[in-house]
Formats: structure tokens, sequence, C-alpha cells
């Protein structure tokens, strides 16, 4: 049935959904949660039904498409759209052998990873595949079939060039801003390093967000290849170029219950590094109250999982655990975690020592994976002598930036608010999760300049009364009102004689 | 936070959301998909937060309540509502622990459902539930648990009387009305059967929906025990008085994948038994091509988990399976199908002969489960003399109905196709499936008198060139060339020498 678009303006955040009026609806027996497919010439999509009650919603001979619709068929307002009842997928079969306990095999999992892409599957219907993958387990062989459908079915950075290296942090620990150090220095020892990044989803900042600081970080395909042949190198956004379309849907849908079948976390880590012909991958786990991986028993067993299905994808992988119990860096929000990014660069005496001590660690580490003789003197040569902040100069202008930025001139929110100790004392306590809260609530990371900067922050170290504990920025009065209402809300936070807990 | 109330005229079927601008949604650091609470007075209700990308669809300061949210609210257009966010509830870790192969207990299994029924889950969420459910299988505990904190969180009908009847059919057979036949019998032989049906999901028509033809079935709880006290009887629909609705709910999401954890199925059919406090059960499988249960093996396997599981609620349950090839009498749709009826009780010679025969067989089942005499004899006497018919007036007049309608003038659609055989030959093949498509295309359930009426519909009856075969019944023109054209579409449906296929 040929319908008018009306663009409903409504986002759910990744569930295609179509509404119809009643009327229209029930001229194709169609109910309420049913598959369409609704197509625009050539392009064409699966979506959810949702029924409008009145001509208000939607009248008659038009059809209500949501945001998620019109950019998959990149329709507009007053196009024609042709709405049609979906058959079932064949997905909907491999989702059913897979939670009857069944395993999936390669043509299989690439079938399904196929109609995941082509929006071919619901919410719902994926739920339940993701719910069988975590209960009934997957095996290794299923773990690297659908690492490779994932690369299969997304885009592809084809270079042909020995060694590629790609790092990985498992998430939780506000700042830890490595790869925006580690990538220079890599690049600057000769190896190539085609890093893609991720947007934050819960903290204040993914890399991505803070290399945006410094330079355009949604590049295409063909001009990060660009980058990367001139460089060495790039820190671009992952999500620009869609390496793991597939992969994309199916995190969304475990965020609910936060729920990781341990197949689909790694496999979702590795077509990342496949997508880019990574041939030598270091993975850090942070360990901590509140990071992702909570126990060096369960990060043992990962790294086991890691080394053996990056043998079944042709990559050396390498894994260390880190500590990740407070911040790594001094700011927190793009443009603070930028500033100080370049003052390691510039050797600036205002750098974060912990942010450049676990970025020397790990460059060394990869240097090492590569067979770079000396690999930690280079390493720190390469900080020390300004070749690491000169590579990151021709990255960021390569990318479109400004090679030449003053980390001083770097725009920090002109709202603050600075917490001063009120009592003399030593900090007791670092709450990560806290900290992520209060950043993003003062605007980190859309806000760029918003964020959280500390001055004293590590455990165990003594402060005395009056000395600055940090302060919170902000783009707007209203954001820095609401962070401050929100930190006197939290109780974990709490001054006390003797107990500085921030 | 304090919102004025938009009313955005969308119905998901089931799903409760609620739609914020990104401003509003931002303030509350709320992100698509999040769980929100939403409260006018002292209702409470959960949703998933959607966010409006402009002014036009809600702009800050209000809130979009779906059809689904206003009504769990009972809030209109301009209301003020408080929005917040969510706490997680402590369904989540036991769907979590069920996932990961957990048992639970009778209090955590009262926990969820009491938060099912408060709205207090997501859909997504629930589907993780329904598919550990399927996944890790239920134990026969967790199935009785999950039946007991179904009627307990439910509506219920303690009418102090023994023996109190019920009857159950598994779906897929075209009318199959036989409720409307037993109530009145088992009725009129002194027992007590206070009967709730469902309205259709997918079929022409729900026992409710045909109910409806001759009277009101939306019966408060008080007025059906008014009714039942009265006549020893009624056939109401179940989802006025929300005997089951956890239950309810969680239907809706085991239709996608048309996925049935066993122990679901049997405790959404036997909470219904339990709230009305029924003591004998008969449940009918009838077996077919297009039925829900599709073999013997697996009709007796649900046999022996009917009547253990009935032991532990202290109901005797007997299980009957059926030939479910072909409709069962003549109408399908809830006029035609009320008229069938109606002939029957009054002994027209125009009475469906299938239909009359399976109500007698399953009558005479009941009366021999409550240990009358003589069974048989007594059912066809009831029927024969008049008392099944009076006892329906009764039930028809205590619901509010017009006791005294006579079948031939109830209303059924003026529009109608009538269908000849081309040829002479046999009927060999009667397809269910199609014949639900085009009597749900004419209009059935909602268009009262659409549906499909056949004159010859036994497989292997012989017919001559120019028998009529079937007329298509609708309300209006529209709808009925909507079927004809769906009847043109389905290869199925195929008339040639020597085979005619209806």
């Amino acid at each position: 049935m040929k319908l008018k678009v009306k663009d409903v303006d409504i986002a759910t955040g990744g569930v295609q959904v179509v509404l119809l009026n009643e009327e229209d609806a029930h001229k194709l027996d169609l109910h309420h949660g049913d598959r369409v497919s609704v197509k625009k010439g050539k392009k064409l999509t699966t979506a959810t039904l949702n029924i409008a009650e009145s001509r208000k919603a939607v009248p008659a001979g038009k059809v209500g498409l949501y945001e998620e619709v019109l950019d998959a068929l990149n329709a507009k307002h007053n196009d024609i759209v042709d709405i049609d009842i979906q058959e079932k997928p064949a997905g909907i079969y491999y989702i059913q052998k897979k939670l009857s306990g069944g395993k999936l095999n390669k043509q299989e999992m690439d079938e399904l990873v196929k109609e995941i892409v082509n929006n071919k599957l619901t919410s719902i219907e994926l739920t339940y595949f993701i719910s069988a993958c975590f209960t009934n387990g997957m095996s290794l062989s299923e773990t690297v079939a659908l690492t490779n459908s994932i690369v299969k079915y997304g885009s592809r950075l084809d270079i042909k060039k020995y060694p590629i290296i790609d790092k990985h942090s498992s998430g939780g620990v506000p700042g830890n801003r490595t790869t925006m150090l580690i990538v220079p220095i890599v690049a600057a020892a000769g190896l190539f390093m085609p890093k893609t990044s991720s947007r934050s989803i819960t903290s204040p900042a993914g890399t991505a967000d803070t290399m945006e600081v410094l330079a355009p970080v949604s590049l295409s395909l063909e001009k990060m290849r660009k980058v990367v042949m001139k460089t060495n190198a790039c820190i671009v956004w992952g999500g620009a170029i869609d390496l793991a379309a597939a992969d994309d849907k199916l995190i969304k849908l475990r965020h609910p219950l936060a729920l990781d079948p341990e197949g689909m976390l790694l496999a979702s880590i590795l077509a990342k590094k496949a997508a880019v012909n990574s041939t030598h991958v270091l993975i850090d786990i942070p360990l901590g109250r509140d990071t992702k991986i909570k126990t060096k028993k369960h990060a043992r067993h990962l790294k086991r999982l890691f080394i053996k299905i990056g043998k079944r994808l042709g990559m050396n992988i390498h894994v260390i655990m880190t500590r990740g119990e407070e911040p790594i860096g001094n700011g927190i929000g793009p443009a603070l975690e930028a500033r100080d990014v370049l003052w390691v660069l510039k050797r600036d005496p205002r750098k974060p020592v912990d942010l450049e001590k676990k970025a020397i660690i790990m460059s060394t580490k990869i240097l090492q994976m590569a067979k770079v003789k000396d690999a930690k003197r280079k390493v720190i040569e390469i900080l020390e002598s300004g070749a690491a902040y000169k590579k990151m100069k021709e990255i960021i202008k390569e990318q479109g930036g400004n090679p030449n930025v003053d980390p001083d001139k770097i725009k920090i929110g002109p709202y603050s608010y600075t917490f001063k100790a009120p009592i003399s004392g030593k900090i007791t306590d670092i709450q990560n999760f806290t900290i992520n809260k209060i950043a993003r609530i003062a605007g980190a990371p859309v806000d760029k300049g918003a964020g959280v900067y500390f001055y004293n922050k590590h455990e165990f170290q003594k402060i005395k009364k009056g000395d600055k504990l940090m302060t919170i920025y902000a783009e707007n009065k209203v954001r820095l009102k609401y962070a401050l209402n929100i930190l006197k809300k939290i109780d974990e936070i709490v001054i006390e004689k003797r107990k500085i807990t921030r």
C-alpha cells in the first residue's frame, strides 16, 4: 500500500517503528507489533507497527515514520513509501534453533547477521537471540563465526601493511585517554595504527568525543585510509564508518539487563579489530569496583579466550590487567581530557603523571609485541623528544583539525564551581560512578567544555584544609546547578573528619 | 520533574512508552530506552523512554504519553504528571537468575509477577524472562508458583460451590464454539460453570466476541457473580475482569516468536481456571495442520503435565484430543457463529451437526467427571427438551441481552459474495489458515456480521457443479473487495478438475 510519509519526529534510540492509522492497518490485516516492510525506491527496511488512534497522530493515507526509519530509507516528509506485510525472515528460525539449544553454523550465523544489518528482525526477536546466546552459551566456533559475519556485513579498511596495531580497554574508568597517547607514540615508532574509537554511551567521554576537540572524527572510510597512508595512524569515530553494524544493534538491546553473552562481547571487540586488518592487539582490562570486569578470575578467563579466538582470526593478542579504582588523568570530559593529552605530549609540567605512565607501559608492550628492540627506552625517547607530539600534530592536520592548537586555549566551560577541602585529612575513596554522573549532568560529552577537573585525586593522598579538590565545569549555568544538586543528593560523597571522600 | 501531558494518540499494543523532549531528557540524564516512572496523583506506572527530536512532537515542559500509559494512569491531555528515573526493580535480578540457570522460588516468582502487574518491567526485560523460561525450562514447582502468583495478582471470583466446572480448547480451529453449547447444557444439569473466555487475537472470533452478539460480555466481577448465582453459569470476557493480568502481558511478548515456554502456557491456561475456583476442568486439544498443538505425542505430553499440575492446584483435569483439520460449525465470524449456536439450541434443521456432536461429547465427559449418572442420555435430553435453550436464555437475560432474539434476525453483513462449484468433484482439502484470513479481512471480529458461511464444508464430501460452496459476508463493500482480492492471491485455494480445494 502506497502512503505519504509523515515525519513524526520521534526517536526510539534504535528500534524502527512506523505508525499507521487504524483504518489502513485494518486494510492490510495488520496488528500492533506486526513486522512491516517499508520501501522507498530501492531502499527497504523492516519496522514494527504502532497504531495511531486518531487522525491527529496519523490520518488514513499517511504513514508516520520514526527517525530510525527515515534514516534507514533516507526519506523525508511527504515522500511516498510502500508499506506491506513482511514475511518471516530465516533469522527467526535460527533464533528458535539457538533458543532450543542448537548450534549455529557459519552459514546460519551469516544469514542471521545479514538480516540484522538489513533491519529484518525486530528488537524483541533480537532480544531472544541475545538471551539464547547467554543462556545456552556460544561455542568458540560460533564466536568466531559471529565475528567474521559482523566483519563481512560491515565496512572494512583493507590496507596491506604489517604489522597493524590495535588496542582496546574495557570500560568503567573516567578519563583513561591512553589511546590518544599510544597512537602517536606507536605511529612515530613506524608502526601502523588505524584506530577507530567509540563515542560515550554512559560515560562523560569516549575517545572519539575527546579527539573531536582537536580534529574531526566522523571521517569517511576513504578519508580514513588517506590519513593512515600519510601518517601511519588515525583516531576516528568507528560509528561513522559502520565497521560493525550488526554489533551496534545488539549492544543496544544488551544494555537493559547489562547482559553480555561472552561470545558476543568478544565478537563485538574483535570484529572492529578484524575490520581494519589488525595483526597485533593489546587489550587492557582495568579492574575495580565500578569497572566492567570486576575480578581477576574473570579477567584471566577472558584473557585465555581472547588469545584462543585471536589465533582463529589470525591476530596476535596480548592482555594486561590494570588498576581501575580511580580516574586516570586529571580532566574528565572531552575538552579537559584533550588538554591533559596535549600537556603530556608537549611535556608541560601540568601533565597528569598517571595517564602518561599508563600510556608508556602500554606503548612499550605494543612495541615488544611487534618485536621492536629496546621498546621502553624507545617509547620514552619518542615522548620526550617531541616525536609523539609531532606525530599527533600530523594526524590532527590530516583529519582536518588545527595542529597548532594551544592546550591553554582549548575552550573549557565558563561556569564552574570549585570544592576545597573543609578539613585536613587523607582522601580515602574516589567513586568512579559518582564522578561519571556529575560530569554527565554538567553536560559532558555533548557540551565538550563540561566536566570535572581534579587537583588531588589519588587515594591515600594527604590534603590540607583549603586545598582545592576539584572543579566542576559547565557550558551553561543551569547544567552547573543540576550537577551541584546531584552532588548534594549523592550520599556516597561524604566529607568528614579524617575522611575526605570524593 | 513535573510535566504537562500531551496525548500523542499512539498505541504500541502493550508496551508503555513516554516521549520527552531532548532538553528535558538531558536534565534528568535520561537516554533512549531508559526506564522512567510516571506518576499522576497516587497512580504510578513505568514506561520506556522515546525522545522527541523537535518541539513539534513534544516541546520541553511537556511529556507525550502513549495510549497504554494514559490508560494505566487514567490521565488525559493537559494533566500534570511527575516523571522520574526509575530504580531497577528486584524482578531484574530474578530474571538474571533465571537466565543464569537458577530456579525461582515461590517468593521470587511472586515478587516478579507483582512487578509485571505493576508495570515495573519493560518489554525487553520480560522478553528475557520468557526466553529464560523457554531455554532453561520451568520445573513443576515453578509452574505451580507462576500459576498461583498470577492468580494472586489478578482478580478472583470466590464462590463457594462444588463442583465448579471449566473447559479450555487450545486454538487453531475456525468456528468451534462448543463453549456456548456446553455452558447452558452443564448449567441446566445443575452444575456451576462461571466461564470466562477470550476475544480473538488472530482468529475471526473468540467465544467472547461471539457471545457478545447475544449479550454484553464486559461484565464487572460483581455483575459476573450475580449472573452465576442466579443461573449457575455465565459466558463473559475474561479481559474485562483481569483474572490474569500478568499473563496478558507475557502473552503479547510470546507472540513474535510464537514462543510458548511450556510452563507459561500451562500457567496461563490454569491460572484463569484457578481464579474462578474451578474444581473440574475439561481440556480439548484439537490436532491438525493449522492447530496450535500438531502432534499426538506433544498432546499426550501436555496431558500428563496438565494432570500433574492440576493435582498440585487441587483441580481434577481431564484432557481429550479431537480432530482439528477443518472448521467446526458452518459459520465463521461472530454473528454467523452465534446463529449456528442458537440453531442448535432451538433444534433448527439448519443446525451444524459437527458442532452439536462435539458439544455433546464434551458435555457428557464433564458430567461424567462430576459423577453425574447416565451422562450422555442426560446431555441429549437437556438439548432436545429445550432445557439447554431455556438456560441460555436465562444467561443472556442476566448478562443484559435479549433472551428472545430470533437467530434469523441476527444481523449478518449485507455485502456478500457466494462461491459455487465450477465443476463436480470432491472436496479434498480445507485450509483453516486460509479461512481465518479471509474472514478477518472481511472484517471479523470487529465487524460482527462479517465472516464466512460454509454450505458443504466437510473434506471428502462430494459436490456437484453449481453447488454453493461458501459465502463471504462483510459489513461494507470495501472490505468485501479486500477479502475477495486476498482470495485471488492465495494460491492454496485451487479449484481444478476432480479437486475442489477450499
